[in-house]
């Protein structure tokens, strides 16, 4: 499927590119969270975290790693979140998987802080049972 | 330093660890954003993204992946956000650096969604070269 990511990484359309390497490409988000805000994008296109093979998945976080030194660096942020919303309820808007990277400053309210639940105890060792036995078959 | 998350990963108090390997361990978050919010944490403490080692980092990123579609599978959730807060002011509030992988449901209003900033051309410029030049250099 083809989204503007893939025309940004081909070249057909414009972006504010920062950095490219052999498995991803990294630029601008036109409507930032903050300014300096940056989409990190594989160029083998996948449709989320959840469809990405292992090795790009692995280097689109190194990558947001670099770009967090040069943010800290270039605009003196006080801390980054990294942010990778995986389908259309999470908040994914472009379905070519992207890693959110976004400096945060000191009172900038950027971000709302999300509400809270609580569990009770059976209900959390209910899920933790149902994970450990997916995760180790 | 010493944190909470190092003693859930010496077992020095109790979590409902879902998943361990040789470099991360995950478990259920007491105060999850929604059931089954799950966190990966990297064995050896490092207080944030910017301080991990890449190996660290890539390994934090592959084992979340594995989380979401275990959550997918066992919780039949609708979609699932990655998120790593980095430094106070990102909302980071234990200083071990983690990777919060939640599961999202249509309709669970669960995190509220940021408002976007504009650019003028000068403004994404400036930044674009200062990042370039600093990922570059």
């Amino acid at each position: 499927m083809s989204t503007i990511f893939s025309k940004i990484i081909s070249r057909e359309i414009p972006a504010d590119i920062v950095y490219e390497d052999e498995y991803v490409v990294a630029f601008l988000d036109i409507k930032p969270i903050n300014h300096g805000h940056t989409l990190v994008v594989p160029k083998t296109a996948c449709a989320d975290a959840l469809a990405c093979d292992t090795e790009t998945l692995a280097r689109m976080m190194v990558v947001a790693q670099k770009i967090a030194l040069a943010l800290s660096e270039t605009l003196s942020c006080d801390g980054v979140n990294f942010i990778m919303n995986n389908g259309e309820v999470a908040g994914q808007e472009v379905f070519h998987a992207h890693l959110h990277v976004i400096p945060r400053f000191t009172d900038d309210n950027a971000l709302p802080k999300p509400d809270r639940k609580e569990y009770n105890e059976a209900e959390s060792k209910r899920i933790q049972g149902l994970l450990m036995t997916t995760l180790t078959s």
